[in-house]
């Protein structure tokens, strides 16, 4: 990139910086707490979310969602079916979401009726990385499907999340998927990170990644 | 984005088309036909790129690759097993390979001994679309792991494209991947699109595929 372009760039990010950590306080208030999930396209992050949501919601949990896409409101209304609260973010071009466009489609909810807050970000390994949305936790979702050197070829995103999740591991074998490699992989760019293996579709692991999720919370707000 | 951050993407942009108008005509008068591969990260786009690149040079075609990454050589070192003449280009965090890019790693290679000019670009489905590198077509590729959907929320990259193909075609079953929503979704953003379905690893489709890049050239220079 230019110069010119990076310093433009460095004052938008600068901005978004700002009205992320005063989402932050509004969701530390109010007691949300926020993870911003984030991968390729078609890795599974809707997927995921639609059996988290179900889960908590059977659980007694009070669970609402922010999804965002270039177009179409699809994954809103898959995810809707949970019967949760969901709000399509449609960015129209944007290959990221931004701080402002969690603030503007939070409006007209009570925060204080919600206890976690899913951000699915647009399908993106790279720019999605710069833009902090307020969230307490950032998660990376890799699909056995991908690749495993995808961590080593898009650090930034590992690097800045705090936990991975490894999905569609029920057809792992069919993908010729090498576990320790991937493993290590995460590691090599982000040591100790904590990675939950999963297969939305046939809810293997589903229970230690949701169990991750409330333990998270609680140990935010009741330290 | 800002009003003052879409002015400045604008004069890069237009200094971009400028740059890979130049390269095009390079090509053209080297007799170089030029392809830019897009797609998610972890479609398939290599594992394509290295069969095809076998095979072409098993026919005794002179092709060449340049490849684009974030980071690592992994790619490049995959592909250059094919005995082809290959380039990474390493973009260090940015998101889209640029046409000076292109023009910087092709310094030291002669034109006149490549027909075809592969360049894989970085994988992402938004950015990469509003970058001409000077190629005479561009393809997009779509995974049968990645969801049907994946044309109608991403439609720029593929309306910008010439070609579709969709890889992984050996796992279709295992993933529940839907033809003919799959093909519908692409034609409804870019309808008559030529569509390949293959399967880089167990070889089906890839001669069709092989015939249509032959045949492009073949047209491209002597109509």
């Amino acid at each position: 990139m230019t110069p010119r372009i990076l310093e433009v760039r460095k004052k938008v990010l600068n901005k978004n910086d700002e009205l992320a950590r005063s989402l932050r306080d509004r969701f530390h208030e109010a007691g949300v707490f926020a993870m911003n999930l984030v991968s390729s396209p078609g890795t599974g992050k809707t997927a995921l979310l639609q059996k988290t949501l179900a889960t908590m919601l059977a659980h007694g949990e009070r669970v609402a969602a922010l999804v965002g896409d270039l177009e179409t409101d699809n994954d809103a209304r898959r995810l809707a079916e949970s019967g949760a609260p969901v709000r399509q973010i449609q960015t129209h071009g944007c290959c990221h979401l931004e701080a402002n466009m969690i603030a503007s489609h939070l409006e007209g909810w009570d925060l204080g009726q919600i206890d976690y807050l899913f951000i699915e970000n647009v399908g993106n390994l790279v720019c999605p990385a710069s833009y902090d949305l307020g969230e307490d936790i950032r998660v990376a979702l890799l699909s056995v499907t991908e690749g495993e050197d995808k961590p080593l070829k898009y650090p930034a995103m590992f690097h800045s999340s705090d936990a991975a999740v490894i999905t569609k591991m029920d057809i792992a074998e069919a993908c010729d998927f090498n576990r320790e490699t991937a493993v290590a992989n995460i590691h090599s760019v982000r040591p100790g990170m904590r990675i939950f293996e999963v297969s939305a579709k046939k809810g293997a692991g589903m229970d230690a990644w949701i169990d991750y999720l409330m333990s998270a919370r609680k140990t935010r707000f009741h330290p």
